[in-house]
């Protein structure tokens, strides 16, 4: 049975591929904190090993830090966790001893780590240290939760760096864009690189940069930040060190995240009507293998298909047969599309006979007859294409979301119909922000990080001078 | 500075090679709840890269279930899970709203995890199944704790699977062994496999294996452990299939799970009092390379340190070299001494000239000349030779510390000197065990799996008929 079309009901699509295509499993006794499926898993596992690569090749370290931080440490800067301080989980009591002093569960693990830091850094010469930690984050959300998008529970990887000088600190936020848009890029994701305004600028930051993701459903999901924290968390924290002149001094720190809801992208971004379609870099089984049995040749086919997965097994590739005889071959077509699996090979009676395989795209459809001896390096041009084609339609739907608007009831339309990503001017003044977002439940985003954009005109709401060009979107 | 002798000091120098060695910070402010880092960090990731690998190999399936679990949950099974309730860490609060059913944080994942089994499960094609979950544990033990070998939060595998026969969970239980031995192997650990008494048995299960490492003070660590469950928990979370007569049953269980105590057999086993030695498949960095600088050489030295780091990486090996001129040679050789490095290449001039280089294993501190174009087939073979080694000394380590033990003040007096561990007979009786217990402060670990023993003579306390050949050691 298809799934809905996820363009028609984009909701009611994501809900049944989450755990069609084995990715989360939300009926859970605990609302927001859900099962991840090993397919979902799996990928997450493929995208920590990517960035884990990337990481090591600029001289980040991992490390965990405890999951608890003590009331003392959120109250010392609550100035800038006020907005985390309705969401915290606090552990009270151990069995039935109630604690003196009550913990929390990190809903993001600055105070923490910056305690550490302050211990481990003594002089110049410790500078920079750039440490990325994966872990669980708690919070409790009291909005609606929604998998993947909106989780009480979820996966992130979070990257605290400290710095001798400012400008190592812009350079280190820079270094994360890299990071992170070749992770992106990798996965085929479409994405704006904006900068927060100051109203959206995470508490105790200088700037934050965001990662944006469009939906289908006229939507965007921010699947990463980036944050400049200059020195506010340095005098809070203490975290100093002796330069080369013997003078003490703050550090200068940056932090960046990505988590789970990358996930979320993936799935909405490339997946159709069969399920999920997945990045042949990233996918648990990149290639899946079915024979078509007939009853005479039903052996012959089935140890070619055992031969061929052996084979591209030892070449490297994620690779599986489902030679079970109690399932149509249908029935097993339709299961690796739910899943994503990028290739199909399919081998019948008559391919044996012609010596070749039959090879199906997941992204396309395509079907096309590979001879037996060219299967590999077929495979591997198609999944260059597959996932150069992925990329290019989730661009695709990037361009197509973004509209110039430069009135005001021609916002108010937008996103009340399809929604969608204007581009508009703004004076800057919190007030016309509220005012989008009371009249069309949309977020000034930013203004572009990636490329440098002026103001075209005056203010879409009060009509003063305009002077930052802004991309506007409801988010999840 | 060297460490302390392990032998003489066992505590103070393991608490001091923690930090050293960069395997573990327990200078934070929750008591059992620390920093692993980078470098215990990264050995932690390569055994879960080795379980991975043996999870994949035997169809088991990683998947991630929620850090909360349900105080029903636990009141459902709280015949099996008594032992655990003083140490549940309870999350009462949310922000400053108090919830109406307070949250447990797992001590472990049978609750939830069978929960949802009992959704997926549906008739006798679905088994069996067996899930893994990489994940962080809550227990607030309220004893004294020791990094890594006590901890309030640390991290674990734990797998639990799911049977329609008993005899298929005896053969899960079989499986996990030598899942687990390979690990062990692998990393040059010495241990008993033992099944634990009656009143040592994990609360639920039919029968638990354990493995037992000997730490140098004469003490064992319980380093991983495998439980047949039988049909307990199944009829507690009403886990059934329809079998091929339409049918319902109860599924059979196990479940198995080691955690970062590993880390703390591999440091108290292997190092010495320059620090850590680590099984070179696992260690974060398997070579350190080092120039010996002469002032008129100090370039060519520093290119070819570089080159021969380049061509080890190519070859796969993690090479660091630390060409840093503020540090001497002496300096370097003993910071990669306390993390473990495995190998060690030194260049000076004269190797220059030579051709060749110097190597320097960690485990034996024998030096050896080696010629430039020899060097990598001689790393894999010393690399060979150092695993062998390692292993070796922990059996040695093993054997030194088993005693034939047949009379109660022997035991006694063994327990308040030396330590170690002693093979006795014992009744069976629970009075007789608990009599050992507060004679010696040592337990009956179990009677041997891996290998069959009888009893030899009378129980070593009452004298009565010994139905038992047992392991007897103080445990951490």
């Amino acid at each position: 049975m298809p799934l809905d079309n996820p363009k028609s009901d984009f909701s009611k699509w994501y809900s049944e591929i989450l755990l069609r295509g084995d990715i989360v499993d939300a009926r859970t006794p605990i609302k927001g904190a859900n099962v991840i499926l090993p397919n979902g898993y799996t990928i997450w596992e493929s995208i920590k090993r990517f960035l884990d690569q990337q990481f090591e090749a600029t001289d980040h370290k991992n490390a965990y830090f405890p999951l608890f931080i003590p009331e003392e440490f959120l109250l010392r800067e609550s100035e800038h966790f006020e907005g985390f301080v309705p969401e915290v989980a606090w552990v009270t009591r151990v069995g039935d001893r109630e604690l003196n002093q009550k913990l929390a569960l990190r809903p993001t693990s600055e105070t923490i780590m910056y305690h550490m830091y302050a211990q481990w850094i003594k002089d110049h010469s410790d500078l920079p240290i750039k440490y990325n930690q994966w872990a669980n984050i708690i919070r409790m959300d009291t909005k609606e939760t929604r998998p993947l998008l909106r989780d009480r529970e979820f996966q992130w990887s979070e990257a605290h760096t400290c710095h001798a000088k400012p400008e190592e600190a812009v350079e280190q936020v820079k270094e994360s864009m890299l990071i992170y848009q070749a992770l992106f890029d990798a996965l085929g994701l479409s994405y704006l690189v904006v900068r927060r305004p100051k109203f959206d600028t995470f508490p105790g930051a200088d700037y934050s940069i965001a990662y944006d993701a469009p939906l289908t459903d006229g939507r965007v999901l921010q699947i990463g930040t980036t944050h400049n924290l200059g020195q506010s968390f340095a005098k809070v924290f203490h975290i100093k060190y002796t330069d080369k002149d013997g003078k003490s001094q703050l550090v200068y720190q940056t932090c960046y995240g990505v988590s789970t809801r990358v996930l979320a992208a993936i799935i909405a971004l490339h997946g159709d009507d069969q399920g999920l379609i997945l990045p042949p870099k990233f996918a648990p089984i990149q290639i899946g293998l079915v024979p078509i049995f007939f009853k005479e040749d039903s052996d012959l086919v089935k140890t070619a298909i055992e031969d061929l997965t052996k084979e591209l097994k030892k070449a490297g590739y994620k690779a599986k047969a489902d030679i079970r005889e109690s399932y149509t071959a249908g029935w097993k077509f339709a299961e690796f599309e739910m899943k994503g699996v990028p290739i199909r090979l399919e081998i019948g009676p008559r391919d044996l006979k012609n010596d070749s395989v039959m090879l199906v795209r997941r992204d396309t459809g395509e079907k096309q007859s590979v001879k037996r001896s060219d299967v590999k390096k077929v495979i591997k041009k198609v999944m260059i294409d597959i996932a150069q084609n992925l990329k290019m339609k989730a661009d695709d739907i990037l361009q197509q979301m973004l509209h110039q608007i430069d009135d005001f009831e021609a916002l108010k339309k937008l996103m009340s119909t399809t929604r969608g990503i204007a581009i508009s001017n703004w004076c800057g003044e919190d007030e016309c922000a509220e005012n989008i977002k009371e009249e069309t439940s949309a977020d000034i985003r930013g203004v572009r990080e990636d490329i440098e954009e002026k103001p075209t005109g005056p203010c879409i709401v009060c009509l003063e001078e305009g002077k930052f060009r802004v991309y506007i979107a409801q988010a999840y």
